[in-house]
């Protein structure tokens, strides 16, 4: 029998948060099964919700000895309610992840040794027990640090582009747009022909997607911000935006930009603004302060969340396996992305090296590698 | 050649309010036209904006003379620029009323002397030459002044419903729900066996709805609302609300109230709360102040405008056709309106009247008849 050790996060009903690091054992593959020996765990933002909920880190504790390995921290009680679904239970952490598969169920022996993408909700493991069919196999000569990040960023970043065909679009807003996702999404587009505005915080972030061949960049930060953005929107006709800041008046701004172009021309009372669908879809919250909307754009807009395993079930099975193929062939250019870190258990455990990631700064991008030694 | 009397209003560059009453020609009806003798128009909110733009009414002047009939009011600076569209350009005004067909086109001859419901966007006028399609044949013995509200609110009211039927919700909340279209929506919900959540400002507004036989109201001034609220959606699995204030944090709490039964069950992470779409469409302004979405309701929620044009382009003529018949044959039931007053075009200039048919207060409903003498 294997025994692996598994990051779990349990947030207690009596108000704290803790991640332990644990010997669970190993099960054996069922039918369709198999195991996956992991070696890249990215730490996505995705993953700061499930690893921490609204714990206060600043006052983490880590206890790391043989005997016990935990890693504490109060969650505040005015918080704590919304945590209800998950008091009390220690749950598996890492949307997504690579390793190598070293043991198959009953009909799965072709992926045997195979290098392999997953997204299981599980990934922060030695071992993954998955089916086979949430296996997504990297070519020969990728390596599993090169394919950990097969699923979130790639398949968000070809969700965009997919819905805004779906929904009758034919240009795509983006913002944070010098992110990880946002770099794929240029790569996407520019490769596929399509027209996508970037907007950015600060001028390094223009620099950085001038270099990978971003056409429209708009810097918030600039005087001239208003101006350009309508700017952008009228030279390419964007209508639909993907939004990752989620707090203030961003997505309110969008919209009123989009207005001003669609109804630039307009002649006569113009009540409820242009007739054409507005559509900012929130995916992100790394400004948790609520959204403001000022709803200066006429009556015809739409704000929502958009949601990645939403829009897989909504394009369906055989859809989604065309993106995924995709993603597997151009995991070393399109898709590709660069760790500035590979952590071990111990090291994604500690309160200084937490605060590092959880603070999102441009180009830091950890992952742990379960199988290191800690 | 007949000549009768319309309201038009005018927003010019330079940044002022001209609302004036000029004598204008009546065309001859053309093919399928009807010329109608107004007798009823309806002041609805959704007049305002048409009527007065963001002019300050505060400070409105009439000059009603034999040679000159104009009302004028300064417009704000900074307001000026959101009225591009229609500078310097006399506009018609008046969304909606009813009158008798006094003169028909070749094909509209089934409709002399008919007293008709119609919405034109022109209906401040002595006569309207209109389409025959969009007129309502109102049945014998229903007054203009019973018909005068036939579009705006029984169909805004039906396209609720409709809307809900459409997406796959299967109970309403509206807010401000104790208005004349609140009370058609109850009426409405009660006799098609659709459970409707009235969320209403005040003691009074309760009472208005219980009377009406409304099951679910919940009065936002009470300590108890947000727990009112939760049960109120539990009871009825609500998960659309049509949103009549628009400004402040009254979308974001429904949604939030929404998740709150959504999520009741749910174990473990539930990271992004549950699959069911919460919608809120916002149709109103009567508070002009920005949404604030605190987007404490996971990831599958949505808030939009709601506008009736295009919901009825949506269902297409055939099944707008039968929602304008049911108006029709409830038009006394159903779909009646009280005005509190009928005011001549004169009166309709008032500053002082203008005031009070601004300001909105429960249960003040105007029209004008435009074959009053003034």
């Amino acid at each position: 029998m294997t025994i692996g050790l598994q990051l779990l996060s349990n947030i207690k009903k009596d108000g704290h948060l803790e991640m332990s690091l644990v010997e669970v054992e190993v099960p054996s593959p069922g039918k369709g099964e198999v195991i996956v020996k992991m070696e890249a765990s990215p730490i996505n933002p995705s993953d700061m919700w499930p690893m921490f909920g609204p714990a206060d880190l600043t006052s983490a504790k880590l206890e790391f000895s043989d005997d016990r390995k935990v890693l504490t921290a109060p969650v505040h009680e005015s918080m704590i309610g919304m945590m209800k679904s998950r008091f009390d239970q220690s749950l598996p952490i890492g949307n997504e992840g690579a390793g190598v598969v070293v043991e198959t169920g009953e009909g799965a022996d072709a992926l045997m040794g195979k290098t392999v993408g997953l997204s299981s909700g599980t990934s922060y493991s030695q071992y993954c027990c998955v089916p086979a069919m949430v296996c997504l196999p990297l070519h020969e000569g990728t390596t599993a640090k090169e394919g950990a990040s097969s699923f979130v960023n790639p398949l968000t970043a070809l969700g965009m582009v997919e819905t805004m065909k779906l929904e009758g679009h034919r240009a795509l807003i983006h913002t944070a747009a010098a992110s990880n996702l946002g770099k794929m999404l240029n790569k996407i587009c520019i490769a596929d022909g399509v027209d996508l505005v970037n907007i950015v915080r600060k001028q390094e972030q223009v620099d950085i997607l001038k270099d990978l061949g971003a056409k429209y960049i708009v810097d918030s930060s600039s005087d001239s911000y208003h101006r350009d953005l309508v700017a952008a929107i009228q030279a390419t006709g964007a209508t639909l935006a993907f939004e990752a800041i989620g707090g203030g008046q961003l997505a309110s701004d969008i919209l009123g930009a989009m207005e001003r172009v669609l109804s630039k021309d307009a002649v006569g009372l113009n009540t409820y603004g242009s007739e054409t669908l507005k559509q900012v879809y929130i995916y992100g919250g790394l400004d948790v302060s609520p959204t403001i909307l000022n709803r200066s754009y006429g009556m015809v807009w739409g704000v929502g969340g958009w949601l990645l395993p939403h829009f897989l079930k909504r394009i369906g099975y055989e859809k989604a396996g065309a993106l995924q193929k995709r993603v597997a062939d151009e995991i070393k250019t399109t898709f590709a992305s660069s760790f500035t870190r590979e952590l071990t258990f111990k090291e994604a455990m500690t309160p200084e090296i937490i605060e590092m990631y959880v603070a999102k700064k441009t180009g830091e991008k950890y992952l742990i590698n379960p199988n290191a030694e800690s």
